[in-house]
């Protein structure tokens, strides 16, 4: 008798290309803990409800829990000819418990299992990611706490504009992750919904407790639709779309270390665990890691675009194109996740350089702004003010001056309203201090979110003693 | 003097070439109202904040009234000149108060007023959508509790697998959206921060109030960090994401709409208002609606890798790249709309062909299943049971018969389990009420989702007073 | 001493994540071959200018054959912590020759090697996808040669529009893929310029000869800009993109097999060898092989999106980043390369279903086009003799008729101009026959295209000695 | 009756909504003139053979001309009740000339129409960039011939690594345009096959000569597959990957020149006329082109993709959802053609500092190599140099030096090998005329490489007369 699970009709095995072609238990053996706490739970249920014998359902539960062991050491022969992960595990249970084995696939089919088998995995790797970014979030709390009292250049256009805190710079890296970790907690709530008991599309005529199944796996209901819950994966679509936008940030996060850590700029020293060197110029300590994060951006987006292509213009409801949602989820988790880590790690162990950030405020007429403020708040209207601030940086290049430097007779060739108070004016430390809004640069305002980040992270289970204001 | 923003220090008028590749209120005029909801805001918090008079602040307010009933009536005149929305907007402004007008942008820079309008309009999208898809919904409903006497093939692999009913699978549909809706609010929710007075990057020195105006416009709160709100753009990615994956759902609803349409399954009439001809082929009525809506998948998720390229590697915070946010999110959610509504309105009026799909149901071995579940019931382990019927097949396909026409002789061959009674256990009807489990086909089940769907939109607002089983 | 490359001026080793999350040897030990082959021409090349001696040039090509040898028997022992391929390979090198194996690298950078490598892998790897396009085109031409006389339906909006042969339709397929191969082809041509000598970013200061390298390794010329050489991956992009449209081609021809496998078309029936059936439903032949091969067009798809979002906005030359782009090169041609193997064998081994065919070509008013150019060839506007033959297929529908079947006086009823020789001009057969010029259907010219595509692939050195019309 | 074409079967018009999702001229009137002369050509061919009367034939020739006319004065009325360009220009030629005009569809459809208009305006939009591209290379080619004695360093991973010429670096630029160049070339000639006479998707029955209408339009043959010819567009997403391939290339050089605007880098001033300010900060001279340039790469990707989602997996032949390939094709050449022009015209106009240049040669151990490199000559084995330069680099740091300032004595503290020729070694131009090698830095090598380029552009009409090297 053949191995396969549908061979009754055939007249022939199927050739040895197509049998390699379409065998997937190389990819979805990584859903065999999932695959064995599905079947678990499905044995007990059929137990309970008297659709297969007690004893059956204990020689089931008990042999999953043996096969499970065999993995967890890595004892599993994994057999291409057995297909996938689902017929891998039930033969060798077979092997071991012999016909009782067999009825456990009763009132199940591959659709639903494998469809059970993805949201259990799915949402299990959404809570390690989530805990990963915590884990981000808690260097990031740290870091900004250590560099709240340096001064750096803001940038719009990678310009120099406007001085603000490193530690403001680091909580906005914050920001954008804290809403990454939104996305994957939303995408954990919706996806967890049940298939188990859709059977290949139409449910199955065994009075299954579909509630009791979805109970026993964690989920919030069983699906409610068995052609939707067997045929749809938008689902994943969701958590790697969450996951792209994370990358994204990842990479501008990275474009920054490398930037930064550029001769040009100098305002990091990643630490040589983070960094490697070159075969060929021996000066060279190159931001590998956050090169390599950034780079990674692109499978991410790439195993997006895989879903969608995957999903878009199939009928109802289980077409075997979704054999191929798998690699892409797995990938797209394990680079966000080693991504995290890495960049974490990164940013741990880099020492920030407040002195090359200083001299970088000093040129670059950050204080151009406060110029046009200060006769803003003299009452000429913004827009001439803005004029007048213009002309005068034009007037301190062609000087080779910076605005400090000229005189207050120079000012008020440009504009009367000048006064000598200008001149604390356009003092880094002032001007920063001087934008004491909510999200703004300001010491108080930045220790304000610095606290806020630390709540939200000891309240998440996370210890940071040393972050504590005076 | 120049008509541009930041001619203070410039020298030379921008080149015409590089005027007309900049100037983005060709595109951005559509954030008009938003923009003008913005300013009056920001101009009533000055002024009850004393940083602009109260006598500007309501000649602002009023004038920007004046220029919303200008633009409503289409006799605004959008000068490229004057780059983009927001420059038009102001610079019409002061044309109509003076110096007045100057002022608004006191406390203000375009980088916290753009990244509002596009938080204001792709809110306010969100929820447009929303309703766009509970009325696709309150079709599915109406259509589903028509059908649910209807029988049709289920399939998977594209071949007839199991009967179903046509409102489950209606349903199916149903569900699919239901989650984009939700991944929509989600998506609200999150973007539901208010980025006005970060300023150009660093908020600002005024002493503004920042909640006032996050309450005005209707945001939950101020944006928290001034480097991020302007800088970012996630919320637009994570919102093109769920219009993709709608957009997905919606291809596979019309890939199943043509091919229903077609000869050769004959499932579905769609209306003659729904469908055209063809100038070569007069017998044709093609499903053209489904197959643009098909289509039309592929420029939302295109939008969707357009914004993710865009963000991908940028430093913080904001950069020019972000101009180009705009028209992938304006498409994508006018793309999305437009087929919402196209393809409810196809379904609304199509006739579907009972007749042909219980021919369909005769034909194809639907009730295989039902002979292995017949077999597994009598003890026979369900993989033997599946061979038996898979045997049966094979027999049935070599004497040109269906299953039904099999003597009872002939099945005790393959298994002497069978008995008299299994012939009653292959009717179309018999199969789908034996499925009467939590998201099954079964009659009693149709109706329990067809009522939770119909009291969802009830609650929503709809009215679905045929909706109302006997 | 660290084994590292570039461990001179650490003082700490990197951190094992940092290591884990950087080495690349998993990955690109693929290239061994091709890096070995560039190393030993680059030896000849560097003991023939005296640049290294004779012995040492002998001993490391020698030491590079027996690699080799190691390599292809499996026996290589790969070790993460050489990071990658070319350091793997030069330490075995060294651990065998000593010091000789050392000088393999003077003049020469791994940046200039790997882009050498890729570059010669890449240019295999689109030959050997020429002849696997090759291979399936044999079968598209054998199997039109043998359907030549089997009459079809052509399809428009999937709706039956006018009679074909299936051999028209096979030809088509044979079309896109010819166009592939060019495609593939160019690619190949325009990365045929060799990087080595390019070092790792200024070329070197050795007086290398690069034209005698790039000769050696079958390339037609050094590239000419080192910078270029080193930082640029566009010959990887638009080899993927030819294999993106490639699979998006084999998509399209499996989704026709997958409708023609369904019972409502019955049009064609797998082989056993490349089908599979349902673990639940016995009945199920499902056509998965054509089912994987569209749902992997998903993960070519997304190695094209991953390789430009990682190339976008990167500076020159190299950066660590471009590590990244050897995953999806790999997976785009292996997935490319079997979906063309998997489905030119289900075609091969198919067999279509001639009666099934001609039956769907008696009803859908496939023959309506004829009613129109009839009148048209008797002088009536074609637009209005589009609108009468358009009346009488709702005059037929409405009466439960074939055109055929209406009579002469109805059809006067709705046009003067018809006459009984109207008739025998819609049998199919002559419907066919009647489109006899360039790229049409009738016998004659598929008959010509099949031999023209015979004779190409004759000349690319196939031999389809059955395939000659009497 | 009804203005559509496709009017006769239907008993009630298309609904509003419908109707106006449907239409699609206001996007392919852009194909208008192409139109026109497939029209002209069809009909000319109709006349020669005797289909239509001479007197038709030039009726419709002469009609069109003053279509073409009208359309080119602005001053055709394009109605969406006709749906399309191809409805509106037959409905106003019927208009104009009677009962002709409607015969000029004979033997011709939509499929064929639309296929041969699309293959006509994408050639030419291939060769409009073409030209784009080489006005792009002679910028490149006079800038290099200006700065050839220009040096500066060479970055690897964001890193100082090697001193290069600018023009070096400039004519990298130029390397990567020229493949793109050769892509849309081929990309041209491989669509240049004649779809027109393949009828709605099985040619025509009317005695047509493809040929004179293939060679009036310039094509090189007629298209050999009417099914192919009508149903497939992947000459569209060739042309618009070469596009991608293009706007990535164009997103690099624009990262390039935003860093080299920064006041980090400083290499860079951009002309006043292709940069703005800021609103808020009128210090800024923001390098916006470049940015723009660079954010507009995310379309052109996005339009690759909706090309390819919209072909995925559609049966043969013409389907509706071809009917969105015209957007993303139009976008994507709009989108190059003007960031090709921009960035061409910033550079032309921009103002390098060298000055800027050479100070960043000073720092950074650009000479680092050149001691490894030193010590390998000297027969030091390559990685051991290398490590020794390493430590040097270290010691230099540690004491606050560069290179060329350690002592002999230090030196040789390291390694024995050192001598005083070493010093002269370490000047930037000389470690760059000591790369003179094919594709390396030295001037004799540029300039070879500028003479090679501007030869080609001679050779393709462009006229450099500047660019003579003394």
């Amino acid at each position: 008798m053949s191995d396969k699970a549908w061979g009754g009709r055939f007249d022939q095995e199927p050739s040895a290309l197509a049998a390699q072609f379409s065998q997937s238990v190389s990819v979805d053996q990584r859903l065999a803990l999932q695959d064995i706490r599905g079947s678990q739970a499905h044995a007990r249920m059929l137990a309970a409800n008297g659709i297969i014998s007690a004893s059956d359902g204990n020689a089931i539960v008990q042999g999953l829990d043996e096969i499970r062991t065999r993995i967890e050491r890595g004892e599993m022969k994994w057999d291409p000819a057995r297909e996938d992960v689902h017929m891998n595990v039930e033969a060798e249970l077979t092997e071991r418990i012999g016909a009782a084995g067999a009825r456990l696939h009763t009132a199940r089919s591959r659709n639903d299992q494998v469809a059970t088998d993805m949201r259990l995995w799915t949402r299990e790797a959404c809570f390690d990611t989530i805990a990963k970014i915590d884990q981000f979030l808690s260097v990031l709390c740290t870091r900004a706490f250590e560099h709240v009292d340096v001064l750096m250049p803001g940038y719009t256009h990678l310009q120099r504009a406007q001085p603000v805190r490193l530690a403001h710079h680091l909580l906005a890296w914050g920001e954008m992750l804290e809403r990454d970790r939104g996305r994957l907690y939303d995408a954990a709530q919706r996806m967890n919904e049940c298939p188990l008991g859709s059977g290949a599309l139409a449910a199955t005529t065994f009075a299954i407790d579909r509630a009791a199944t979805a109970r026993e796996l964690g989920f919030a209901r069983p699906a409610q639709n068995s052609l939707d819950a067997t045929g749809d994966r938008d689902f994943l679509v969701e958590a790697v779309a969450a996951l792209a936008n994370c990358a994204v940030h990842l990479s501008r996060i990275s474009e920054e270390l490398v930037l930064w850590s550029s001769q040009e700029f100098g305002f990091v020293q990643m630490s040589d665990a983070f960094t490697t060197g070159s075969s060929m110029m021996p000066q060279k300590k190159n931001p590998d890691m956050a090169e390599l994060v950034r780079g990674k951006t692109g499978r991410v987006v790439g195993s997006l675009v895989t879903l969608i292509v995957l999903l878009k213009g199939l009928p109802l409801a289980y077409n075997r194109d979704l054999q191929e949602d798998k690699e892409p989820v797995f990938d797209a988790f394990d680079t966000v996740g080693a991504s995290l880590r890495v960049l974490a790690g990164a940013i741990d162990t880099a020492a920030f350089k407040a002195d090359a950030m200083r001299r970088a405020l000093r040129e670059g007429f950050l204080d151009a702004t406060e110029i046009a403020d200060y006769l803003a708040a003299k009452g000429v209207p913004f827009r001439d003010a803005h004029h007048v601030a213009g002309r005068l940086v034009a007037r301190a290049i062609r000087s080779g001056k910076v605005l400090m430097e000229l005189t207050l007779a120079e000012l008020r060739e440009e504009n009367g309203a000048f006064d000598a108070d200008l001149f604390a004016a356009l003092d880094p430390e002032t001007i920063v201090e001087r934008r004491n809004i909510v999200g703004g640069p300001a010491r108080a305002q930045v220790r304000l979110q610095i606290e806020a980040l630390r709540d939200r992270l000891i309240a998440r289970g996370f210890s940071l003693p040393g972050v504590e204001f005076a």
